[in-house]
């Protein structure tokens, strides 16, 4: 190792990912499954999987690409759904712990764990520490709309933020929506109750006059409202965590309701069902888009380090999906990027 | 008339509505449109219709059963979707600010108006004032879940709440789904970032003591999430209008999205469309269960009298919807139903 500071993933660990095998509802089988799945997408990266042994080797027996692309670290502790944040902080040899400490030491480059998003927001925020200029680190995910994916963040890592937070998140979710989605000039909304200049309260009106000045303000579109998330209005959607948690679970719940109802529709009755089977590749391919599994993985932007929380109740596939977006960060130095928009919002503020 | 205070419609006057006929984008075409079939469905029903005459009248020509019901208040005046709500406050003639007053004076026992929002709140809150021990009303709306309707509130008049706000909407929520939706004892549910009790901020959790402390103490079922609502985790859902206004929009949102990608799939390609024909009879009931004219008409709540506000966008059969919730709301006397649970929230904290 050279002396490379935890800020930076040294040139030899750039490929190699911190997996803590741990978290997760039914970790480590769908960890170690996702990880079968990855190390097919991704022959160069590393896989630092940290956790029981002797609960891991057997399963890595069974998946043999997973094998070839890891690294066992042996723990016996784990992190639960239950631990508190300071509980999960007293544990010094968790395997999410160890995870975070591996991003921290230059070990790894980055993070997946589908385990206690408290535990690892309070370890990742002590350990790694947000990155220079970032007050608070926030949690994005994609989420599917009408003109394609578009990026949400804060969605719970902080339920109050002020001007200041709301413009970081937009300079990290711009990075995050160039990297990620790989658009070259994604424009940014911040959600309100209206698209008048007026609406909302004054924190949102500053975050405005802020982001219209900046260099990113030819890609601030103004205020937008929750039927743009859906619309697709902007690429990325810019709020405080309590306001972008619920929105997130609304949707995703309205979504699953429409998909629980057509499914109530298909099955009643011969004629319903052989409808089913005649449009049933168009609604594959809808139902495939709008998997849960294709848009897991919250990412925790801001830290000192790549940290993608999977679902805890994700499978196989949505563990693969998480371990696809710590990637693409990794590969497309997220944080530098991210450094080099903050550079830009203070130049103009100075 | 009688003395009544303007709090309490007078007998005389418990069935009939004033209606704004200036107010919406298709007005005054679609409110009279819209009173033809809530004349049918409310034979009863008297309609003070407030507006210009010169184009009321052949509207009325036209819909002989609204004809029956109305009474023409002319007036040339008219709020619109750009007037500030000061300056609607400054108009004493537009045929809201009559249809407001109508109400205040005991003409009326409620209004329906397709205006302007923030136009018909100010003018209410000014003219009608909140009812006693109301600090601040709220706006509420139903919406549709896996277990039947749910009541939602606040949906955008009060941008930040506070406790006594919160309890306020709990208990208004509770009166709305037993008078609207007739049920008997409805779950209510604070809408928060988790269901833990210590997620969240002071403000919800000290509702959450109050209310389990308080005679809806039984009803009150915790913390609900955002996936919660369509889920009808809970009867009525309380949230701070800033939270309600985006998760009721992003919902909206997400079901709009769902609807035209569906679309996409039955008109692409010939097995598709016959499969749509054949699945169509259930599909037609889905659609028409989801309709968003079914949750059309945003209540008023606290105010001194009923104010429903139709969808500035709807159709007749939305508006007419709009006149359902209201006259249910007049005829099981719902702000006498508030005072009385106020009364006991009270005499809980005392």
């Amino acid at each position: 190792m050279d002396s490379t500071p935890p800020a930076g993933p040294s040139a030899a660990a750039t490929y190699t990912l911190a997996i803590d095998a741990m978290g997760g509802d039914r970790a480590p089988d769908i960890v170690v499954e996702g990880l079968q799945v990855a190390a097919e997408r991704h022959p160069a990266a590393r896989f630092l999987l940290i956790g029981d042994e002797a609960r891991l080797l057997p399963l890595l027996g069974r998946n043999k690409r997973a094998e070839k692309s890891c690294t066992i670290r042996h723990t016996a502790d784990a992190v639960t759904n239950d631990t508190k944040p300071a509980a999960a902080i007293r544990m010094r040899n968790s395997s999410m712990r160890l995870a975070v400490d591996a991003v921290c030491n230059g070990e790894a480059a980055g993070l997946v764990s589908a385990g206690n998003t408290g535990a690892l927001l309070a370890l990742a925020k002590i350990v790694l520490k947000t990155l220079p200029g970032i007050d608070r680190p926030a949690m994005a995910a994609i989420a599917p709309s009408a003109r394609g994916d578009v990026v949400m963040l804060d969605l719970g890592a902080n339920v109050a933020c002020d001007t200041r937070n709301l413009v970081e998140f937009a300079v990290m979710g711009d990075v995050f929506a160039r990297t990620v989605l790989g658009l070259t000039a994604p424009t940014i909304g911040l959600l309100n109750v209206g698209t008048e200049e007026l609406k909302g309260d004054d924190r949102l009106r500053a975050a405005a006059d802020v982001l219209r000045a900046s260099h990113i303000g030819p890609q601030y579109h103004g205020f937008v409202e929750g039927h743009d998330i859906a619309a697709g209005t902007t690429d990325v959607i810019v709020t405080d965590g309590f306001t972008g948690n619920i929105a997130l679970k609304t949707g995703e719940g309205a979504l699953k309701l429409m998909g629980q109802l057509l499914r109530q529709v298909f099955s009643a009755g011969i004629a319903s069902r052989i409808g089913y089977l005649l449009a049933r590749p168009g609604l594959d391919r809808l139902r495939e888009w709008l998997d849960p599994r294709r848009y897991n993985g919250a990412v925790m932007l801001g830290l000192a380090g790549v940290v993608v929380k999977s679902h805890g109740g994700t499978d196989a596939l949505g563990f693969a999906h998480a371990v696809d977006v710590a990637m693409d960060m990794v590969v497309h130095r997220f944080n530098d990027r991210i450094r080099d928009g903050l550079a830009l919002i203070d130049a103009v503020k100075a």
